[in-house]
């Protein structure tokens, strides 16, 4: 055994074989197709491989079965905040469901559309991926008409905004139902008028979760007039547009926020009036991101399913690869709501 | 032009150098060794390549020049708040360190060092990756072992904490001197009695921090005393011990903390008290994470220097994978103070 471990570098497949009393094919099958051998046999050649350190080139492999098994996607946008809990918790259930399937995922930082693009080319011009996630669609997506005319296979994380066919696989969550649970929720708790506030017109995610609070509020019988506001992404700006809700003639009795850092200005606007947040004032975010519970009070927030979309994403990816899949695929997630002290007095 | 992108996967090597009229050599070059063509040349073989489709294989090129030009890197830990901010800014340093010197990131997640030994071993048999980060390096920590004795390259983000010589290279931020800065920091605004909320003995991370403090308030001529306490890293634990240092005949009048968790029980066990922080009693963090400015009063906190470590990494690793570099390189950052309201009254 132990010269035969010095040998490392030259032994090959026919060495494993032998050393395994097997063929060439059951040492093959190990390493491209696991699930067809007994889990005993299985076992005993790996052990073969790691004892001989054999060491199949992935190179070799993949000129036969024109396959890189990678997966590729643009690390997630930690966003202006650096609110990053929620981007991590998404690579790392993508990166797991990946190795599930015996994919691996190449991770690349972009600052635009166009570099993502030119990535994107770089990289199947190279042979190096099979496959793409797309996430963060939006309005005019460019992206998206670039995969579809390159050979590589690609599922959105997140719905076509705008186009009218789904020309391609997509996995999203059901922001505008988020949204809905959190009108009900603060309605069963008293709330008569739930103001918004909102990201500016225009963004395909921001558009639906405002939808979702104005077709909720409508089907309560609640007004919605004056009730709406919308800016950028900072606790600042939640802070500024609470205040003008909360400086009405008939001032809100809720905000229901687009995400935790609208929210976490709202908490404070309502705060320097000395109202009570849950009591007098309800908030709720969205995303339910690591500062939803370390602020306080805790902020009541929606929490998407991430690891059960990037399972669902790599399900299909894996299936249009394998051929198994050849029409698009839709998968829309429900997400849940996570309550706490911001809705309840 | 339109008859010659139809015949996509068909145009070979020689198709291209024809169309841009350039030789075989440097359309290779083109893709290999860009820098050695002039910018115009390279911008015309690269318009050839993708105006006629061609598709070098990457596995082809690997198998030439046995590199995969891919470096493997486990998805650092959320941690047990979420607070994954940091962990972000690293992946996202690392990926663009990674691609302007032209290699890819694979990036899986595993639960502990057995499963992150066993990928490595897996992407080495396969070939899959030339070289490794070994973030998170801990006392009696196997995976240098595994890779130290295995064929590919690899730098620790992390000291090898009570190993005694630098066997293999790593990069990494001082905590000590971090730790350092902080004592000296509310030092000069008057602090006199500096207690210390660490993590449980053990950990080279939470030491070294730990010896920091000491070793600071000793050379200032300040107490240590019965002022460090030690905890795991939650908010709640930070507030239990912060409160048995505030309970002392001779109660803190600064807390310097392991982490921002830490320092977020800590700011509350003293407000809960009526104490102003920053005012009564100091409060620092470790990391900057995304709480410390979001925190009211914002906290102040130790920035590590992540993206010039990711440099720092990349550049030692591709010196190893070139040969440039034999020997180990080490490289140990300085943190900067970012200070905030938790330390002025």
């Amino acid at each position: 055994m132990a010269r035969l471990s010095r040998s490392r570098g030259r032994v090959d497949i026919t060495a494993v074989a032998d050393h395994a009393q097997v063929s060439r094919q059951t040492v093959s099958n190990a390493l491209n197709a696991p699930h067809r051998l007994h889990p005993d046999t299985l076992t005993r050649v790996l052990g073969s491989i790691e004892e001989l350190g054999y060491r199949p080139n992935q190179a070799a492999r993949s000129l036969r079965t024109r396959s890189s098994r990678v997966i590729g996607c643009r690390l997630l946008s930690v966003g202006p905040a650096g609110v990053g809990g929620v981007t991590d918790r998404f690579m790392h259930s993508l990166c797991t469901a990946a190795r599930r399937s015996r994919y691996d995922v190449l991770t690349f930082a972009v600052a635009d559309d166009q570099e993502e693009i030119d990535t994107f080319r770089d990289l199947i011009r190279r042979g190096a991926v099979d496959g793409f996630v797309l996430p963060g669609t939006h309005r005019d997506d460019p992206r998206a008409d670039c995969l579809r005319n390159s050979p590589a296979a690609f599922v959105a994380f997140g719905r076509p905004w705008g186009a009218p066919e789904p020309a391609h696989s997509w996995v999203d969550v059901d922001g505008a139902a988020g949204v809905t649970s959190c009108v009900e929720h603060v309605f069963e708790r008293g709330a008569r008028r739930i103001g918004f506030l909102g990201w500016p017109e225009g963004s395909g995610v921001g558009d639906d979760r405002h939808a979702g609070w104005q077709a909720t509020c409508r089907r309560l019988g609640l007004p919605t007039q004056h009730l709406s506001l919308r800016g950028e992404d900072r606790i600042e700006t939640g802070q500024a547009l609470a205040d003008r809700l909360l400086d009405r003639a008939q001032p809100v009795d809720a905000l229901v926020c687009v995400s935790d850092l609208m929210a976490i200005g709202a908490i404070r606007a309502i705060e320097a009036r000395g109202l009570v947040v849950g009591g007098d004032v309800a908030v709720t975010g969205f995303d339910d991101s690591p500062l939803a519970s370390v602020v306080r009070p805790g902020l009541t927030s929606v929490r998407q399913p991430l690891e059960e979309a990037a399972e669902s994403i790599v399900a299909i990816l894996t299936g249009h690869l394998t051929g198994r899949l050849t029409d698009p695929v839709t998968d829309l997630k429900t997400p849940t709501l996570v309550t706490r002290g911001s809705t309840t007095p």
